[in-house]
């Protein structure tokens, strides 16, 4: 090995992250936009609404006309038409006493200011409304560029769009979004153990499940996911795999299951080995993933996991998907719900290692829910089905009592 | 109208789907199967793991063998081969006194039942290892079918699969995948007045942003959306998208836009002169969200939205959300988060009705976050895009003070 490496702590891990950029944007149909990421903040090109806009179905005036009209003392106005839904309303300009009946998103008429709601009027003929309250200027209207002037900024870089951004920029006519590319990542299972889930493996061979876990956990974060299958344990078939996942080009490669003492040299290997790659990280003081690997090679980001898919999930929500995110233009933060809650039981931990410790939560009526850690032989997949999130021990303290407060990552 | 409606509960209205049936199962590949709900339970078709399996590198053992040993005394085995990865453990015999080199998830020999750490031996030359330490039956392995028996319940009916679910599927070779049908919703936008997003609009008109809005809703929660459009206000066009939505075949019909007056009788019509249509309900004690109608014709659920977006979202969330996740198989609840905050400032609301009112939160130290309600004209757009979720009033109350604790659902 060319480097010396001692365990480092993952907030140091993630802060190797500064290393890597986010990645370019790209432009995309509105349709396509929902969870996107923002690439720029969305500037307004228009006034919206684009002309002033009755928020009631009522009758369209010069708010003075009704200055001082009452109940006992109606002002009597003379109806000039009607703007349909969709008219212009341009189409008619109010003379003093002269209204316009007018519907909900109707644009008011020239020389209108605001509408008087259909409650408060009578019509005692076809030409002639009585009107029972005043309005004041600008009541029950929305004005041009009220809701967001021209040159506003409506949403802003970083944003993840939701449904109800995406509605408002329809409104603005805006159908093609900057927003930043998804990240590719590269997904190779290794080990000579290893067969296809879809067939019968042979005697003394497993199915492989850190491709699909890993896959729909890249997925779930906002990435593509290549899996590029399952390869054996030499350095040579790692070395041409992790070629072609550069390739294609992806922004990220996950190996896992080098974890064992060989494997890991095998890795750490071929990592070196790459064109231009620089090893990050070797090891990081957090069980399960102490292990875990990290190198570069231009701004791409390659991953030695865990061999157990247990400890290849931890290391994913701590470390994999903030850098999935940071790429995709959101922050350098796993985004994940985190809660607190209390321990069902005593938690035993080291001091200067962060522990994450899978469990299930129990919720009560009014308290914090409890945390009930689901131990299990390492390599078990039960306790994986079962547990809702990682509770976190911190570095500084042996473990936790039973009843003690602590933070509980959930997972997606 | 034949009928007589009157303004109903919210949970009056929840409870009307129980006339509506889940839909059916259908089978997806398993790399498909991320968010999706099971349609029945996963069974175990075998035992996971299939043999018996080490959980470290090291040598597996006859228990017995090591019964007693210690540093100063270790057990002297003899090496009878070792079980390459990959290799098949019932390749190898071990005899009393044997032993053979294993490694991470390696399958055992026969008659080996506990496998020593590499740490705690020595090997003094090729063919022999001293033990330094006893392992009990079961030690450092899991047996076959520990993790899963055959016929074990891995996953529940209603489960959405995360990525660890999937995973273990692909460990027990299930490839295929019994999961609810997405459901199809249609989405109709009405009014005379509306453009489609992507023109510039004619005087007097308004593009559309209903349609944008509710396909990207129904995509996030799991539906299929089909936008049939734009269609003008007359009831005979909103019968013939009706029928054109429902012959897709559509599981749900979105119509927004007929909150006026006029606009609702015409839906009303619409949703009658349906063949077999039956009218659920027609005006609920909530706000905003008053002028909501649920129609049901065979299995299909027909939604009268408001014509306001902002209106549209909270019923969405509250009504069209839970039936989306019934039809797909999931519980007829929201699904959305809530979470305890309290009130920025006093919030009015009148009794016998539910209010929604958007709120931004602000998130202080350690206490609840503080919801801020965005107020703002019917129709404006600006505080949807600041809003994080709607803070529920209920029925019973004519208000919250400020610094009143209250729920906020959040939106997703």
């Amino acid at each position: 090995m060319k480097n010396f490496f001692r365990l480092i702590s993952s907030r140091d891990f993630l802060e190797l992250y500064d290393r890597f950029a986010p990645l370019d944007a790209e432009t995309i149909p509105l349709a396509q936009g929902l969870g996107r990421i923002l690439a720029a903040d969305v500037i307004s090109p228009e006034p919206l609404p684009p002309f002033s806009r009755s928020t009631m179905d009522g009758f369209a005036v010069r708010a003075r006309d009704t200055f001082g009209c009452s109940e006992s003392e109606p002002a009597l106005l003379t109806i000039a038409g009607e703007i349909a839904m969709g008219q212009s309303g341009t189409d008619l300009t109010l003379a003093p006493g002269q209204t316009a009946i007018i519907w909900t998103g109707g644009e008011l008429p020239v020389n209108a200011d605001g509408v008087v709601m259909v409650e408060y009027t009578n019509q005692p003929d076809k030409g002639t409304v009585e009107i029972f309250r005043p309005v004041a200027p600008g009541e029950n209207i929305i004005r041009a560029g009220e809701d967001f002037p021209r040159g506003a900024t409506v949403l802003h870089k970083g944003q993840r769009l939701r449904p109800q951004d995406l509605g408002v920029l329809a409104g603005l006519g805006i159908t093609g979004l900057q927003v930043a590319r998804k990240p590719v990542a590269a997904i190779i299972s290794t080990g000579d153990e290893l067969a296809e889930p879809g067939l019968q493996p042979e005697p003394g061979k497993i199915r492989d499940i850190n491709s699909t876990t890993l896959t729909a956990l890249v997925e779930e974060c906002g990435g593509i996911a290549v899996p590029l299958g399952i390869i054996g344990d030499d350095a040579e078939s790692m070395l041409v795999a992790c070629r072609k996942a550069l390739a294609l080009p992806a922004d990220m490669v996950l190996l896992s299951g080098g974890s064992s003492v060989g494997r890991r040299d095998f890795t750490l290997q071929t990592l070196e080995g790459l064109d231009g790659s620089e090893l990050l990280a070797h090891g990081v003081s957090i069980r399960p993933g102490k292990p875990t690997i990290l190198a570069k090679t231009g701004n791409a980001a390659l991953f030695g996991l865990p061999g157990h898919v247990g400890s290849a999930i931890v290391v994913f929500h701590l470390f994999v998907r903030p850098l999935l995110r940071k790429l995709g233009g959101a922050g350098a933060t796993s985004g994940l719900r985190m809660i607190r809650a209390v321990t069902a039981e005593q938690i035993p931990s080291t001091i200067g290692r962060e522990d994450f410790v899978r469990v299930a939560l129990e919720w009560g009526e009014d308290s914090p829910p409890r945390a009930v850690p689901l131990y299990g032989k390492s390599g078990l997949l039960n306790p994986l089905v079962r547990a809702d999130g990682l509770l976190i021990i911190n570095r500084d303290t042996e473990g936790l009592d039973r009843g003690e407060p602590a933070e509980v990552m959930l997972f997606p």
